[in-house]
């Protein structure tokens, strides 16, 4: 008997009736000989009600009590779901992060997984019931309760499905799959049927917005194979896993974009040991999170150092590098909103030589004038004027031969 | 320092202005040099909300799932309050129900308190924290979260009075105490200083709705003074205790009055062994809830029995007693809507005579025709038509010499 871990995210609870609808998917996959643990997330709509409710008591409400508030919606899930199984004649339980075992550290709305002692869940499925646990959510040692915060239910998923050594978890969200390219930029872009960790981390830190980074590293570190697939049909999804040696005969995996970018140039920086640092420990400080950074070659004892960021981040960098331009004798500093990036990834690249000049090849011929360039092992990053970023998409999808 | 749990209905804690209210009145106590716990209801509408949500997925939603869903009514108003209590500058920390180590029997929707172990909570007090513990709910020694049913909160609130040896305990509401009788109906009812425990139960048993019967029982049972108070000012209430000597010199401690009631008479039950518990095992095997019964003395080897019971017991009851009167060779069952109950109540009547005459007297001189009377050692219930009920309740409250 197979034990299957099945994520239904906040848009796939989002009413009664879908509700049900997630209760016969989840009886179905029982039916078919399996154990099945549901991890759900809070009704969509749920959890900013509840921020809203707590702006309106407090300015600043604390974390520990943002936690006891949020870890409702996802709790009200859980009972609904088992209900709705129940009415179908199903045995169903629910459980809080809690009494699923899950332990965390003290870290409250950002809360880190300990550990897992599933022996409530593992109870409940040997006496033969769905096993419905409230995602997102955990507690201390000390019994406090904690939110695992963006994503979180998602990793509850995957922390699960490693605790229990579980066959297949599944993460239904409301689309398909990963695809090679946004199908609303690209419409040829194709389903990805299978994609290493390492590259859905790219992918996911180069826009592809379908699962936070944590809880791919997570299930990576506990190499937790999972299936990005739709909530609402019973098409087979992406298989997310451990690199294969087969997987680097495909180049280049997706192209992905991010709009809402923004350059900022630090100019005539003094060539001197630590300029660079100052620069950003002042944006770390300021809490600006910085992505792309290139250097250009040092010219008469200056040089320039520009990065990008995301262009709500604008507001926060501007003062604090005004001061720290001044500090370090650098010129001044520009900015430009208006960016946009575009990534290829594909561990094949490792391998596969000259990626990197096809890309610049592909965007030269359609006249696209690449601003920066960065590159890891497994993925080139080019910034692009925003305004010309869905051609430049579809020109490499069809370029590196993506499209269906 | 005076340890102080003070309890907030849903009423009360019904929109982030309130609770901000609620907020400010628990700052002031513990400022006042009090250790403060208080005890909070869900928001008003919000159980009523997740009833509705479990019907749309479930015709019929399981006890223990309902206890998971209800549950998260009272914890969103801790957290809430927390918030408000922090943001004023106060420290204030939430607990559910079962972090503040409330144990109960696995009856859900309407557990029993087993035990209480408020370590968190005096350790919280220790700390200088306003504690706050949501009502109604707590978990078996398995960990499963049961809610206490009806009149929970006040339930808690108690309980957590009598574990924490609190000094005084609060049940904040929205009225200023318990009155000599509704002052909707009786407009110079006047309200009581101080009642006893075994009065407060037979005015709750009668009509005044104020608070559920076994919360008062609880009280009782283990000696918790407590006093009802209005959340809305600072009116001194009603102090509810156990009698003391001078109690006894006010022969009648309030009227209180219960509408929409029905009255069924089986008529023709032959005088044997046995036939009363026939029909009253019917009657509870079909869940009606049963209050005055009379038996009138046998004529002729036949007796009438007649009982009351809510209106919206009577489709329930209906069916119940045909087949039991057929069985037992009754003549036949008829039914009467449209009376109500009027009670006094008062433990200066063990000492007092003369009080039931007095009572009937008051009932015949305004012209009102008594159908029932039932009676115990400080309670005299009379079964009135309904629509003289509000005039009849006037003239005993006047006769008795209750009005302010």
């Amino acid at each position: 008997m197979a034990t299957i871990v099945q994520k239904y995210g906040g848009t796939s609870v989002g009413s009664p009736e879908r509700i049900k609808s997630v209760a016969r998917r989840v009886l179905e996959t029982q039916q078919a000989g399996n154990k099945v643990v549901v991890v759900v997330s809070a009704m969509s709509g749920v959890t900013d009600s509840l921020i809203k409710l707590s702006r309106e008591v407090s300015d600043q409400p604390s974390e520990r009590e943002m936690d006891v508030l949020l870890s409702t919606g996802e709790q009200t899930s859980t009972a609904l779901l088992a209900m709705a199984l129940q009415g179908m004649g199903a045995k169903a339980v629910s459980l809080t992060g809690a009494q699923a075992g899950i332990v965390t550290d003290g870290a409250h709305t950002k809360a880190k997984i300990f550990n897992i002692t599933p022996g409530q869940i593992q109870d409940h499925l040997d006496g033969g019931a769905v096993v419905i646990v409230a995602g997102f959510q955990g507690q201390t040692a000390q019994g406090a309760i904690t939110t695992l915060g963006r994503g979180g239910s998602d990793l509850t998923a995957i922390a699960l499905a490693g605790a229990l050594k579980a066959d297949k978890c599944e993460i239904c969200t409301d689309v398909d799959g990963v695809y090679t390219c946004d199908p609303r930029i690209v419409p040829d872009a194709r389903k990805i049927d299978t994609i290493s960790y390492e590259e859905m981390l790219e992918m996911a830190s180069s826009g592809s917005k379908i699962m936070q980074s944590r809880s791919v590293e997570f299930a990576s570190k506990f190499d937790v194979l999972f299936e990005v697939r739709s909530s609402f049909n019973q098409n087979p999804g992406t298989i997310v896993k451990e690199e294969t040696p087969g997987m680097e005969d495909v180049v280049i995996r997706g192209v992905s974009i991010e709009r809402n970018q923004a350059k900022i140039t630090i100019e005539g920086v003094p060539d001197k040991t630590g300029t660079a640092a100052k620069i950003f420990n002042a944006l770390a400080a300021a809490h600006v999170v910085v992505d792309v950074i290139v250097q250009t070659a040092p010219h008469e004892g200056k040089t320039d150092i520009s990065f990008t960021t995301n262009k709500d981040e604008l507001e926060k960098a501007g003062p604090a590098l005004e001061a720290v331009a001044a500090g370090i004798g650098a010129r001044g500093v520009t900015q430009t909103a208006g960016v946009a990036k575009l990534s290829v990834v594909g561990i094949g690249m490792r391998t596969h030589s000259g990626v990197a000049a096809k890309l610049f090849d592909l965007l030269a011929t359609g006249g696209f004038n690449i601003q920066m360039i960065s590159t890891s092992e497994i993925k080139i990053a080019v910034i692009l004027d925003e305004d010309s970023i869905a051609e430049a998409a579809k020109a490499v999808h069809a370029g590196f031969g993506l499209a269906g």
